[in-house]
């Protein structure tokens, strides 16, 4: 497994539904947001490669929601890889508030496959394996 | 469980992203549109009345990505709620093309609680008990 | 300019944000639709080829908002297409409620510039010219 | 006037279309962004009440694209707000890359009315209107 990489998103208005909270499809936005940033962060997607992102497809995403979450908050998202098969897991914890007083927003869960530029499934780069095998 | 039922979605060009598909968080909304429309069909949604529909929050989401759907495609989901002690589940397949011939695009399930106006679990209403209990 | 071709869009719950109100970023969502329906309808878009809907880039666009759309409103988007020097202009009116006591919800307009492959300008095509000169 | 107010947004893989750029709707969300954020740095927006954010009311918007703006571009929003009668008006360019050498990738308006509770037009509160007075 990688390490645990954290992700802030300040929730914006146009977030929100007329529930007043953030509508629930949101979060997987902000899953993929943490996933990116920690894959740009390991130098493993180049964003002046777009086709780096585009190689690697969802093949599943879970949600629990654990506390609304409202215009304005600051979440963290906390995310981690895992090698699982061929397949590579991702596993998140979205927090809001100081990290002393911290409540649990959602948690969830995407798993990915990579792809050659055809869309064929393909096994992940040595650089990314090599993340993955950090722990 | 309810009767099962079916929401049309013409994929938009806006709900693409670069990889030239529909962007995977849009199923938690093409999910959202056949569970508001069954619910409306059935007379339990008024929305005249939009507190009916938010009281109704999401406690979980799970999603299986099972072919890629693309701009212009018709896409059919099928709903279908379940009673799950208090709680309420409604599982999804989403279809492409003529019923001959369709192919499984997506499948999923939310779970939801039912709410007070102040945002207070509480139990589903008559009517959709009776609905979820039909079969 | 061509003939006036209306799209139906139903509001969504996820369109909504906390003011109750459809989120006004939308209202360039409904004008695509109705643009794209009415190019599709008219056979110059291929939903097979996406590049066909790709080579068309936005470079402005203009919304003025004339009564809020809430969630369940049946939206009508009316929307005609102009001829404007190389580029293409589409005018769009968006009505809730039955023709006879219809109210305007939202007018605007896009202009468009079709685009080679490799996104350099270009001129619309023969198609499309014909359209926008019907009238 | 006020005074300008830069905000920064760093693009998302989700806000793409399947033309590999930003898709348009996504700039009005931008704009949202940097507004919410100047008021917010002046302490007329207030988080903890959204009510304050939800008491003004999009009247009319206007986008110019200039440069498409791709996957993870860093964009710099200015936003600088204007008393227009008892309207207010605030203004955007939204700009790529460093200082000296960035590039204008769109610009556009907003025109905004403040309202009351129950949705009716009111004047702007005391702390806006001495906020655009400032210059």
């Amino acid at each position: 497994m990688s390490e645990i990489f954290s992700q802030r998103h300040l929730v914006q208005f146009y977030e929100t539904d007329q529930m007043g909270i953030v509508h629930h499809s949101n979060y997987l936005r902000f899953f993929e947001e943490a996933r990116v940033a920690w894959a740009h962060a390991h130098g493993i997607l180049d964003y002046q490669k777009p086709e780096s992102a585009a190689r690697f497809a969802v093949l599943s995403s879970r949600v629990e929601h654990k506390k609304p979450a409202v215009f304005g908050d600051v979440l963290w998202t906390e995310v981690q890889g895992f090698l699982d098969g061929g397949r590579v897991r991702f596993e998140y914890q979205t927090w809001r508030g100081p990290q002393e007083s911290r409540e649990l927003v959602a948690q969830g869960e995407t798993v990915h496959v990579a792809m050659t530029l055809d869309l064929k499934p393909t096994r992940p780069s040595k650089e990314l394996l090599s993340l993955l095998r950090r722990n």
